[in-house]
């Protein structure tokens, strides 16, 4: 089993971020500076195309750790951020970016699906060695309670087969923007922690019904779905309920630093 | 023009709750102790079959009063709570009855859609008259922020074509759990201030697709659809937005008393 090696730190606003690796999965891992002891650990997915520190990942991630406490861990996707590309991460982007500029739709959610559902069998087990190592630092430890903080995208099209199979993570926040294939809905099926679910109601590439075809899916019988206009790329939610993972893993409010 | 003549006052947990009548309307409103100087107005409407002092209607009345500091109007739909009951209204709730006994999902649509289009037709001027009469208290006057606080079902049949009517009506909670007809979906497409859209996910009676395209309806750049599992009459909603109206119609914190 691989543990936690940290190669970096630095701190501002009351957040320490210490980057790490554990094996070769690079991720960031953030925490109050006044101390996480078996705080909440959220882990948060980024968009597809996106990495660790995308800039609106990182922004929730700073207001759970101020606002609740928590101690959130983000890693790279396969072929993503400080990740090499395979040469079939290459050869899927090549795909997609041609039937976008053909206006080739059914390439586009073809090639998208395929390289999803690869991604996903790839980080699924990255994320969950990744959750073995954090849970060996004494600061989380075993006690910790663990939710899986989205994005949507390309962070729900990994988070709902690691949520499926991964019995420590107590709640999740899922959403839309990315093509729901057969594997994926059937994996919602077997979910039943309390979701909350981001859909972007005018996706320009995704099919709405095809969303609410898999919020309709998991068995949780807690589940919200929140929907504002917009595609995925430039939405403005409003009206989101912050306090989902602080209500379903525990509050823990610290004293600002 | 009718004026309000109130006609009984009492008072409990710092809210002082006024029974009136406009006309022959009767109605009630909710204030803060402390006093309301145009403080913002919100009107609330009651499901189907249902009144003005409904429990669920009156803890959001009471919420809204004690935290922000808004009045609350309330007023018994024609038909229901303290108002005579007409032969249209007697034969309506016989047809409704007699559909669901016999299990005749047709008829109850269609009687329960001519209903609530008659019960809306006659609502809409008598919610225009209470805000004129509401408007000539001092405490409230002209310069108070009016939003629609809901809820669902005939709450909503009567709020869009009020509010699709009412440009003093700013910010607008809607709500599934009954049919939405062609002419209020074509009111919907009128709409544009802000709204909140409830939708309980797997309602008896109300196909789903129905509700969702009553939400897409709408012309407001600012909506959001929030959906939980449940019939109208059992869910129990999560995770809600409560600040909505407050962030609309602004936030006028009381001091407690």
């Amino acid at each position: 089993m691989h543990s936690v090696r940290f190669t970096a730190e630095t701190s501002s606003n009351g957040v320490v971020e210490r980057d790490f690796l554990v094996g070769e999965i690079p991720g960031v891992l953030w925490s109050p500076v006044s101390g996480s002891d078996h705080a909440p650990l959220v882990l948060m997915g980024h968009g597809g195309g996106l990495h660790k520190k995308t800039p609106a990942l990182m922004a929730r991630a700073h207001d759970l750790v101020t606002t609740w406490g928590f101690t959130v861990a983000a890693v790279d996707a396969p072929g993503h951020g400080d990740r090499p590309c395979t040469a079939e991460d290459e050869q899927a982007r090549a795909g997609l970016r041609q039937a976008l500029t053909a206006g080739e739709n059914e390439a586009f959610e073809s090639i998208s699906v395929r390289y999803a559902i690869s991604l996903a069998e790839r980080a699924v087990p990255e994320w969950q060695a990744t959750l073995d190592a954090l849970q060996q630092l004494p600061e989380i430890g075993t006690e910790a309670p663990i939710g899986y903080g989205g994005g949507i995208t390309l962070g729900t099209a990994i988070g709902i087969p690691l949520t499926a199979i991964e019995p420590r993570i107590t709640a999740a926040i899922f959403g839309g923007g990315f093509f729901p294939h057969v594997a994926l809905i059937e994996a919602a099926t077997r979910i039943t922690v309390p979701i909350q679910f981001l859909l972007p109601w005018d996706d320009e590439h995704v099919d709405r019904q095809s969303s609410l075809a898999l919020f309709d899916a998991f068995a949780s019988t807690e589940k919200t779905l929140h929907a504002n206009p917009g595609d995925h790329r430039t939405i403005r939610w409003h009206g989101l309920d912050n306090e989902f993972l602080p209500r379903h893993l525990g509050r823990r409010v610290t004293t600002p630093s």
